[in-house]
């Protein structure tokens, strides 16, 4: 029997990444270019439809053995799943019903869901929580996000809305986060936080090499921490000990087999994950930890990518 | 056919409240007597023993009819649900297997729980939560609990001890809690802390008629702040703010149907439920209050009893 295929696309603010993937989780063929949001829905629509035809000739396989289309998207969708609400990073984009539409170009069923979400979804599937029966997934990045496994199910909630991660509460008169709320997770530990953070302590008169940095990221902090500048240890004390109480906070109240981190930060590893083991474990009740694992997501960058084939597996069966 | 009967108890620190139950949640006898946990599990085994007898033959039913037991213990339990780890109200009770050695005295399967998990079961099964996919439930009371409904089941997590609502950190240097950590909502929105607050309150200087109260309780502060007292009005305020920032951050997360507020403080009315709605809606993203509701438990104290009856029907049709 010839193995099923599926069209996976993670829709981003900058980039578009698409992939064809077997129901094994390998990947036949994929690629990259840029999103161009701005140009609209009907524009990208069409760039969808023939980035399939591309990818298909470059995997050598016919249109007829593609069973589907999974699409993660970086905003907020209706309960069922049917029209991306908005989304910060694609100007312009309101309502819209693109697995629908993009059905009806490729002939194969289409699913969204949030992009995040899907993440979450590929790693249960191929990844780092394929062993796990439920898991928090954060992923760090410019802002923060996350998506929810229980019983081995993305569980999205009421109407579709969980996984809000980033959006906890740690400091009630806390920084202020981009959601317009104060002390949230994502105002202390996201890439862009951490940038931010370094730049003031910069100006309130800190020393550092990484002064002399321009165009500074996350990464460059992190390094510089390896390196033992006392800044850079400064920053990154401070975003685990964060991160940690807001994992403690899920693990208190969700009590999952494992918590994943994703996004470009995941990468920094021992360094990140060390102090945030350590802050879990300092926060939480004795009965949470036995079995808690805190791991690097797998798939990196290519999550949305896994998590999107694996979507449109999942909701074909079902 | 005859109704399905059950065996119910609620074990506290203080009382144990045991009852007879039909599948269809009606109650056809009730008991309450004092725990006296401190004469240690024997005594307290042989006493529910003979307290089923009295409820059987209160309701004029036979053993014969009685399908199962369930009981609620305050403490955690172990993953499989054979024996409470212990409990801070029952001194002395380690590790017991309560519902194997109630089993063998009864002859009826036997199934234990913790006491805010079933106040949720039970809660999911004839109250408040019936018709909600997903919720949680905060018991507020001395200390805070909670428990976790998804897909209408008790999501109790990888080894048994998710929702401990009442520890997720909400000031990373606030109080101290009673559990060794800083901030946790137990330390500003219990029943105790209340109480504290006031009498610190007092002790600062604030003028209040509560000065003259002997044996100082939640329930007497918010009737001074329905009466119009500027120091109860001010606890009540700091109380519902953070239950308001506790309940987004688990909305924010898991996105359910409802929040229930049980326990003693639940039966403040609107001057509890009113300012925390406003906080939640001021605090999450709109997508997630369209149809969020935030209401109080329906069995009140009696939540525990019904939730333990929920539980044996549930255990024993699986």
């Amino acid at each position: 029997m010839q193995e099923r295929i599926a069209v996976a696309f993670d829709l981003g603010g900058t980039n578009i990444k698409a992939g064809l993937l077997t129901s094994k989780g390998r990947l036949l063929a994929g690629h990259l270019e840029r999103t161009e949001g701005a140009r609209g829905p009907d524009t990208v629509i069409e760039r969808l439809a023939s980035l399939v035809k591309k990818l298909a000739t470059q995997a050598g396989v016919s249109h007829r053995s593609l069973v589907g289309c999974g699409i993660g998207l970086p905003g907020p969708l209706d309960a069922k799943r049917t029209k991306l609400f908005s989304a910060i990073n694609l100007p312009g984009w309101k309502n819209v019903p693109l697995a629908s539409r993009l059905e009806r170009k490729l002939k194969i069923p289409c699913f969204m869901e949030n992009d995040a979400n899907l993440a979450a979804v590929g790693e249960a599937w191929q990844g780092a929580g394929r062993r796990a029966n439920s898991f928090c997934l954060y992923t760090l990045g410019t802002g923060i996000g996350g998506g929810v496994i229980i019983d081995r199910e993305l569980w999205s909630g009421a109407s579709g809305a969980a996984g809000e991660l980033g959006h906890m509460t740690l400091e009630m008169n806390g920084r202020l986060c981009g959601c317009g709320q104060k002390g949230c997770l994502e105002a202390y530990a996201s890439a862009t936080a951490m940038v931010r953070r370094c730049k003031e302590r910069l100006k309130q008169g800190a020393r550092s090499p990484l002064e002399s940095e321009t165009g500074m990221t996350a990464k460059k902090i992190f390094d510089a921490a390896k390196g033992g500048d006392a800044l850079a240890r400064e920053i990154v004390s401070e975003v685990t000990l964060y991160l940690g109480a807001a994992i403690a906070n899920v693990v208190h109240a969700l009590h999952p087999d494992l918590i994943l981190l994703s996004g470009g930060m995941a990468q920094a590893g021992a360094i990140l994950f060390e102090p945030i083991r350590r802050e879990v474990r300092r926060r939480v009740f004795p009965v949470f930890v036995k079995k808690l694992r805190i791991l690097p997501a797998k798939f990196g960058d290519d999550a949305g990518v896994y998590g999107a084939a694996a979507w449109a597996f999942r909701n074909i069966q079902s």
